[in-house]
């Protein structure tokens, strides 16, 4: 019996079509005869900014919303276009998704696959997630300037951070590390932003001792960067806030091999909005429209999606489609495509 | 003609105060006949706090003030006893000290010398300062808590920065680019952070336009953390915020070969204040009092410290001899003093 699953596709700017056409190419190999994929495509992005002087309406919300998942490329325009400046594209629609979709967790494996070149020099044995917070933090939008432009300027910007908020988040990475090793880390900075961190450590503290089954420690964002680098394979679970997460996991990314192979899901638990699934890379328009950018990241990222669909079946074929794939890789450059069509072949039911 | 300078030294805990008679030992053999040393140590530290019930009064800053310069080992105790909970010694303590010195430059160099085995397998040519701001942003401690300890409690955190506390950082950043290779790199998060981050690229936009000496780029910290792993020997300097500059510090000490090599400046360039110099590792109680602790870090703290004393020779006396002695280090452990006795000497007039 085929299942319908109604994904809205937001391919976005620079290389995010092409990564998005490798990605659908795949989950639909991985899926056939198992689920009908519905898609919509979306046009958002700084082209349809530019275009339409629209970033996102509120139709078009109510629109994404109406779908089981978003599977998203890569949003984000030529970063010297003063027309995109003060982030424009990526507060008003990547943002702006993930709170109004609530996306309180927002999910980054790392994985150092055994055939792929590592610049630590022993990384040892990666395996590990980042669970990010991804509705609260200095990323609110709660700042503000006075007497801009002037030898007075004054620029805040406030980090918000609600038990609500924190324990959610908290609550799904303790559930994370209990289905993993079952060892936590939370990262935070308690020593100085000790209101914020306090109640990190706090709700964590709390949480725990529900969780006999998992162990917590705790390190400093500054330490946490020492160990990322030399001794990654300590980590199991890290839980964190918006703006550390954002850090450690471009740094993350950078270990485990690399940009081109980040994936990362911005999920609502609840299932009260659809969850969005998107390679952690930018659209790179220095690449883009050249068949060159490595497509795997959105790749694994449908692995994501598969998952917190319930379909585990399909997404084991997705991960080993792209465990055999990366295994047998030489050194000579392949194409976008190329990549997406071993891939896909492998990953075929 | 003997020149007199009169130090304040505070030793701290943990292995501050092994690594802290060692620096001085080597301070003293650099300057040999050059530098009349005028040394006053205190007790500041966790253990004073324990002991006393006082952090820093008043009058104990009062006293600091009066000197040249103030040299620092690590200060903090067990980070597991609730009675220094909250960060209460390295606020109460080293904060204090940075925000009442105004010490608006924390400077941070990271060299990888070419003995020193990096956790990188390609490091490159690794030659590069951070120039922290120390006196703004995250930092300033005006965060707070409502509700605190229920289930609606909201803790804020307050990023504050100015033009007056931009401005001066970012000029003292050009200063050192340009004395340097002449690269100047901003990090911040301007697509996120819009009005801290609008304002530090104001501000960098405006004092390259008097430097074209220096060419200028942007990164966001998030992937100044990849290149800093795939590609360190891209920077050369780097300036950025409270927050930012602690992380992207911690990691730069680690890719350069350890928290044990890495010194820093907390300066007040105008010398309204005295600066003080300190290694960026903690106390380590775990391996206090074992005469095992790497001095290193404190002693080319000193070499920071003689720098800004205007002793340019005796700073490279201070360099070449750690230079001449990690060369030299083969496989075999020292201890701390093993390590300062061989600097020394190496470093004596
Ligand atoms: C584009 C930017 C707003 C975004 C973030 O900071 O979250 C990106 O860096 C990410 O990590 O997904
Ligand atoms: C101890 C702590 C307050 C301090 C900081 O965050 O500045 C330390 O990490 C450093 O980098 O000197």
């Amino acid at each position: 019996m085929e299942r319908t699953v109604s994904l809205a596709v937001v391919p976005g700017d620079g290389i995010g079509p092409e990564v998005i056409a490798e990605a659908l190419k795949v989950l639909r190999a991985a899926t056939a005869g198992a689920v009908r994929l519905d898609t919509t495509t979306y046009p958002f992005g700084a082209g349809h900014y530019l275009g339409t002087g629209e970033v996102l309406t509120d139709a078009d919300l109510a629109s994404l919303s109406r779908h089981d998942a978003i599977l998203l490329g890569a949003v984000g325009g030529d970063p010297r276009d003063p027309r995109l400046a003060g982030g424009i594209i990526e507060r008003g629609l990547l943002l702006r998704l993930r709170f109004a979709l609530d996306h309180y967790v927002n999910l980054r494996p790392t994985r150092l696959f055994p055939s792929v070149p590592s610049p630590l020099k022993a990384p040892g044995d990666v395996d590990f997630v980042v669970v990010r917070e991804g509705t609260e933090g200095p990323y609110v939008g709660n700042g503000g300037t006075l007497r801009r432009g002037t030898p007075q300027e004054i620029a805040n910007e406030v980090s918000v951070n609600t038990a609500f908020g924190v324990e959610r988040v908290v609550r799904f990475a303790f559930r994370t590390a209990a289905s993993r090793r079952g060892r936590l880390t939370l990262v935070h900075k308690t020593n100085v932003l000790t209101h914020a961190g306090g109640l990190w450590q706090r709700i964590v503290d709390e949480v725990a001792a529900e969780h006999p089954d998992v162990s917590v420690d705790y390190l400093h964002v500054d330490a946490a960067t020492i160990f990322l680098v030399t001794d990654p394979a300590r980590f199991d679970t890290i839980v964190t806030d918006n703006l550390f997460g954002d850090i450690l996991t471009d740094l993350a990314a950078a270990i485990g091999g690399g940009i081109g192979l980040a994936a990362s899901g911005n999920i609502n638990p609840d299932g009260a909005f659809p969850s969005m699934f998107e390679p952690v890379h930018g659209s790179a328009p220095d690449i883009a429209g050249r068949n060159l950018a490595d497509p795997t990241a959105a790749i694994l990222s449908t692995a994501l999606l598969l998952d917190f669909l319930g379909l585990p079946e399909e997404r084991d074929r997705v991960n080993a489609a792209v465990a055999a794939d990366l295994e047998s890789r030489g050194s000579a450059a392949r194409s976008t495509t190329e990549v997406g069509d071993a891939i896909a072949e492998l990953a075929h039911r």
